[in-house]
Parts: C-alpha cells; sequence; structure tokens
C-alpha cells in the first residue's frame, strides 16, 4: 500500500510493508497550492513514479487534496465518529487506466455556539496516534501547527474538536506586524516563553498581550531577540486557555513544535505523550486502509 | 497658535486664533515613517510655508514625532498625571533662528501584571475631551485605531490607560491570512458585527473565533462579503472585553469607526458620547500650549 499525505504546502508520500512497516518515504513541496487544477494526477503520477513499477497496490491519501481546491471533494464527516465511519467515507478516484486512487474524507463539527469547524488530514493522525494507545478511553489530542487542533476522544471515536489559528497569527505578527520592524535576530529563551504563558492566562486579552511584546522591547525589559519565544508563549498560552483539554495528552506533530506544547500543557498541569506526526500518519492510513479494503475488496 | 498631531502615518496642522478657535486646517500624508532622520525641519517647513508668514505665534506638536523614530525623543510621563504634567514634560526643539518648536511628551504606565505600556499623541486627545465634559469626575475614554487606547480618567486626571492592537490585528487578518482568498468583495452588514460581539463572549478564545470565520463562509453560513464586519465584531469585541470599561464612556477619533465602538458599546450595556479626534486634538493642544506660555513666558 502507498499512502499519501497530500497537504496545503507539501506532499508527504510512504511505501508500507503489508503489515504497516515504512519501507521508503519523499517529501516533496508540491502541496496543492502549488498545483495548478486539473494536474493533480499527472503531479502523482511524477513523484511515485518509481514506487510504481515494484507493486500494484492501491493508494490511499488524506488532507486537503479532498478539499474544495484539491482533486476531488470528498464529503466531510460529522462527528462524533470513528474509524469506521471514515473508512466508509472515503471515495474512488478514477486515475489511470488500471488504478483507483482513495481519498479520505475531512471532518465537520459544531462548537458549544454551534459554530462549525473542520479538519483534514488531521483525523487520521488522531486515529493513527491511537494505535498505539492501550486503552483510548477519554483523552486530549492537540495537533499544532499553522491551524492547531484539539480534539476530544471519548471510547476510540472522535467527540469533538476546536481549531485555533495560532500558527498562522504567529507567523503574521511576528513577520508583518510593528512587532517585525523590531530586529530579526532571535536567541531560544524559553523563560520568555513562560513568561509569555503567565501573560496569556491575564484578563486583559490577547489584543493587549501582543501589543505588550513591542512595549517591553521599547522598555528594555525584553531583549529583542526574545520577542519570538515570548510571543509564541502569549499565542500558544491562549490557545490552551481555549482549548477543551481533558488530560491524559497526545501531542502529534513536528518534533520541535510538540516540545514547546509539551512544556506549554505542563505549565497547565497536563502530561502529555508526543507522537511524531509521520508516525501518526502512516499508522492512521494503513488502518483506515485495510477497513476499506475489507469494505471494498478487490476495487481497492 | 499653530499646533500639529504628527504621527506615523500624517501630520495634521492647524491654525488657531486666540481663543483656540480653529481657523485654518491641513493635513498631508507626510507621516514619521516617510520623513528621513534629520530632514523634519525641512518638512515641516515646507507645509507650514505661509502660515509661517501670518505671525510668529508658537508650534506646539504631540504625536510620534516625539518618539526616538521622530525628529526629538521627549520623555514619557509616569501615569497618573494630569494637564500639568504634560505641559511640565512638553520640550522646546530648536528650529529657525527665531522660532522653536514644542513637542509634547507622551505616556508611560504599567497594567495589573507591571507590564509597561505607552501612549503618544492619544494623552492630548484625552485632554481636549474632557474640556468639553461638564463633571470629568471619572469615565473611561476609548481612542479606537490601529492601536485602540482606553484611559480611564478620575478627577481629570489620566489614572491608567491599556493599548489593544485590534486595528492592526484586523487589518493583518482581512488582508494577509488564509481569510484574504476568501473574497475581496464588501458590504455593510450590522447584523453579523453584532454576531461577532457576541462571538467574542464565548470563552474557546480569538485564535479559535478568527478561524470561525473562514468556517462559516466554508461552509455557507456566512456571506463572504459580509466577512469583515462579522471579522471586525469579533476583535472589537475581544478588545473590549479586555479593557478596563467603567461608564460613562467617551469615543474619540475617526467618526466612521466611533460609530462601531458607540454599537458595540452599547452592546455591552456602556453608553457613550462621540467626540472627533480632531476636535480633541485641538482643545487639547490649546490648553496644553497656555499652561506651557504660563510656565515659559516669552520663550514660547
Amino acid at each position: 500500500m502507498i499512502v499519501v499525505d497530500w497537504g496545503t504546502t507539501h506532499l508527504r508520500a510512504y511505501r508500507l510493508t503489508a503489515s504497516g512497516e515504512v519501507e521508503a518515504r519523499r517529501s516533496v513541496p508540491k502541496g496543492i497550492m502549488s498545483i495548478a487544477a486539473g494536474a493533480f494526477a499527472t503531479a502523482l503520477g511524477e513523484v511515485l513514479e518509481d514506487w510504481l513499477q515494484l507493486s500494484d497496490g492501491p493508494i490511499l491519501m488524506s488532507g486537503m487534496i479532498g478539499s474544495r481546491q484539491g482533486w476531488f471533494e470528498v464529503p466531510y464527516v460529522e462527528c462524533p465518529t470513528g474509524l469506521h465511519e471514515l473508512a466508509a467515507g472515503t471515495k474512488p478516484v478514477p486515475w489511470t487506466a488500471t488504478r483507483n486512487v482513495f481519498i479520505c474524507p475531512g471532518l465537520v463539527c459544531r462548537d458549544d455556539e454551534s459554530i462549525p469547524d473542520v479538519m483534514r488530514g488531521e483525523e487520521v493522525q488522531i486515529f493513527g496516534a491511537l494505535t498505539g494507545i492501550r486503552e483510548p478511553e477519554s483523552l486530549t489530542i492537540c495537533l499544532p501547527g499553522t491551524h492547531s487542533k484539539h480534539a476530544l476522544v471519548r471510547n476510540g471515536r472522535i467527540e469533538r474538536f476546536l481549531t485555533h489559528m495560532t500558527g498562522e497569527v504567529f507567523a503574521l505578527l511576528r513577520d508583518h506586524s510593528i512587532l517585525a520592524r523590531l530586529g530579526t535576530e532571535r536567541r531560544t529563551n524559553l523563560d520568555a516563553f513562560d513568561d509569555g504563558l503567565r501573560r496569556a492566562q491575564q484578563t486583559s486579552g490577547l489584543l493587549h498581550h501582543v501589543f505588550g511584546v513591542r512595549t517591553r522591547v521599547l522598555i528594555n525589559e525584553l531583549e529583542a531577540a526574545s520577542l519570538t519565544d515570548y510571543l509564541s508563549g502569549i499565542l500558544i498560552g491562549h490557545e490552551l486557555i481555549g482549548a477543551p483539554l481533558r488530560p491524559p495528552a497526545l501531542i502529534v506533530g513536528d518534533p520541535a513544535l510538540c516540545a514547546l506544547y509539551e512544556r506549554a500543557l505542563a505549565h497547565f498541569g497536563v502530561e502529555a505523550e508526543v507522537i511524531p506526526a509521520d508516525v501518526a500518519t502512516t499508522q492512521g492510513l494503513f488502518a483506515i486502509g485495510k477497513l476499506v479494503e475489507r469494505n471494498m475488496g478487490d476495487r481497492f
């Protein structure tokens, strides 16, 4: 089986053995935003060319490739949901004369105010992360990033989730706001990160806290080189205060970012285990692939 | 007396009568960011050339012109403070052979967590706004904008204030985030603005609420043309929740923006009176000028 996480900025492909071990992997910066409409089939063929010679096994994909801007729009599945519903919502898309590709659906849920929230790709990582957990009765899974997700899992099903635009707002403030004029040098300063976490707990609000980053530098109470860590602590702190945290927690993502979130969760009294994003992705797609195979038989 | 509000993006000059009436005004997009260091004297001379022929009266300025990036850095005055301290902190700067210009100081204060906050220019508008108020015993003054200010006034003195980066974050999200891809058409929709104010009162946090703007458009629950009003309601709502509001309130600023804040304050149960920014600026600088004149005599 070949599994592919095809997102906004990257295409990550993995060749799996019959038991789900990764035997080869590749990552190329060919996200769906860089591919013209109608050119997805050709792009995938180019990236996987040599692998396709080796086997005629199925190809299963997740991520933004299943969105309106992707190859084929696969309808969202509603929460609460389990692995079986995801497999049932997976759609075959004609590719070559002899081979279909399969695209997993994303998830939609409603928050407390009935505002919709969506994900595409993270749902696969969530179920992948759960495969290594002995008793996934009730836990929180955090997937930090451009659009951070926090999902509540109960009895092996995703009950609900919440997205925070943390990574995107961080990059906008660091690179394009008045804070960008305070210098570009950066030295890691975890004390400044912790200060940011504490600052986020004040009731004066995020829009005031980010202005205070500038003022502290102006008044020489914060080194300009520590600005990004302080800002990062403020934003991650606000995210965690607004997230539906319930211990125990798993963190799935890029290792460096996961380490920051692990530190932040500990600050809020939640112990967390880190699972690398690629492990979660491949385990999740493998598990869904097995179910799709059972549902579809020869057509998978 | 000629008074000048010289900020980051604009220079606004007013010629006042002996009783403080505005008899002429001009505004040019020659903010301090567009003037090279050392070129402020020449720039001011060009803008005021014909007015300078008419009288040899003093010139009093406020705003970012007194910052480190401006003509001459005038030290901040600490809160709580009154009009007399502002006048005492005003500095003469040599200009031409026969004339000085005078630059008002900005203010600095500490919030509940002892993080510094600063303003330059708004302090003049606050005292200008107070001149028309019969009993300014205790009230809130809101100065909405790129960096919105909320000041608490007690017994005619500015007790403390708080800055929110509302306008800047709004522009970044509207023009440079993933929300910018949802279309640029805009129709005024005050219901969407009110929805945003209500949304801000939910505890899931600003970073979640701004992601929900996108999702609501994707799921066709919000028209793309109403996106900016909804986003504006969310951000202004978060600002007001974090601000030290105490009725009665004055709002000082651009009339269209003041109208939105008046609506938002009413949503939170606070009645407010609107005072145009130029009225507040000229009344404030005139009052400070009178005090500086008394302090300095012939040298003003």
